[in-house]
């Protein structure tokens, strides 16, 4: 049903779909099981290869599934989204299907085991780095981003363009608060705008 | 200039001045030197006591004086200061001092000799952990938040709130290019929409 929009982004290019510190969908599976869990603390740590730094609590399903299988895909939601968003973030996926309690689908990733998240307008599938002092200490995981897309409706040629007001990403402040990715400032939109 | 409206926030507060992914400005200083950096890879690694993960390239000047006093801060600005965070973004401080090539003023950290930047709307101070795998592997460093203050026309009772368009803060995607934080959904913006 998302088919049409998906398009490849070149792995060089897979850091600029974290850059603005959007908040991201965790999915992971590990053998029969899958769960999806919201994470505003994820974000970019190196261009190419490319590689993320996601926060994912020792108490989570999601963490259990991680370390199980050392993949996890970033899916990076849209404002219509923000209600799901919200659904994954209240339960754990041990006392339910998050998918169908928060009302989200999922499609096959490429490269890794974890699904895809529809409806959202990027995907990062990442596989894990071993550093376990890290995990043990700051629940904190580093991965290798070997696989990404985009909709292409949003980001084209390496760059975000929200044109439609539901497809903007979303930035989350904690309280089930979230701000829209608002109006583009610099580069060519300001020499656009001098331009008569 | 602008104490008026600095207020310290209480230090279990302080991961949600950064937890919705703004691009911040880090600050540092050993001996007499300081300097100035525009980083987007900064995100909270946890609550009470707050830490924070910044990506500090290894080539950088910021990087030498982060190392040698163990200390920075990070800086959060406004749309007000998009052009000079794009400034300080230029150039190398090694090369020019960053404050005055950037336009950008300083002001006295409480807890560190990092300066605090004038402009800003939130400011984080951090004393860097011993973590010198992750400095070498991965030019990542995680760090103690040991004080922070806010705007307090922005951000009160623990809560972004942005009225002023001038104030917004900013989402970096590369290329010059930023977001300001937008339109704010869900909560009790949600819940007052919903109130006849």
């Amino acid at each position: 049903m998302t088919c049409a929009n998906r398009s490849a982004v070149a792995l060089a290019h897979a850091s600029r779909l974290l850059n603005h510190g959007p908040v991201t969908l965790v999915s992971s599976a590990h053998g029969d099981a899958s769960n999806v869990m919201a994470a505003a603390w994820a974000m970019p740590l190196d261009f190419d290869p490319p590689k993320v730094v996601v926060v994912i609590d020792a108490t989570t399903y999601t963490r259990q599934l991680v370390e199980a299988s050392g993949e996890f895909a970033l899916n990076i939601p849209c404002r219509a989204l923000a209600s799901q968003v919200l659904r994954a973030g209240t339960v754990s996926g041990r006392d339910v299907d998050k998918f169908d309690y928060a009302g989200l689908a999922r499609f096959a990733a490429t490269q890794i085991g974890a699904p895809l998240i529809v409806g959202c307008v990027a995907w990062l599938e990442c596989r894990v780095l071993p550093r376990p002092d890290n995990h043990q200490r700051h629940d904190l995981f580093i991965a290798e981003v070997v696989a990404a897309q985009a909709d292409d409706r949003v980001f084209r040629d390496g760059h975000w363009q929200f044109d439609e007001d539901r497809l903007r990403t979303l930035h989350y402040f904690g309280d089930e608060v979230f701000a829209v990715t608002g109006e583009m400032i610099g580069g060519a939109h300001t020499r656009a705008r001098r331009t008569p």
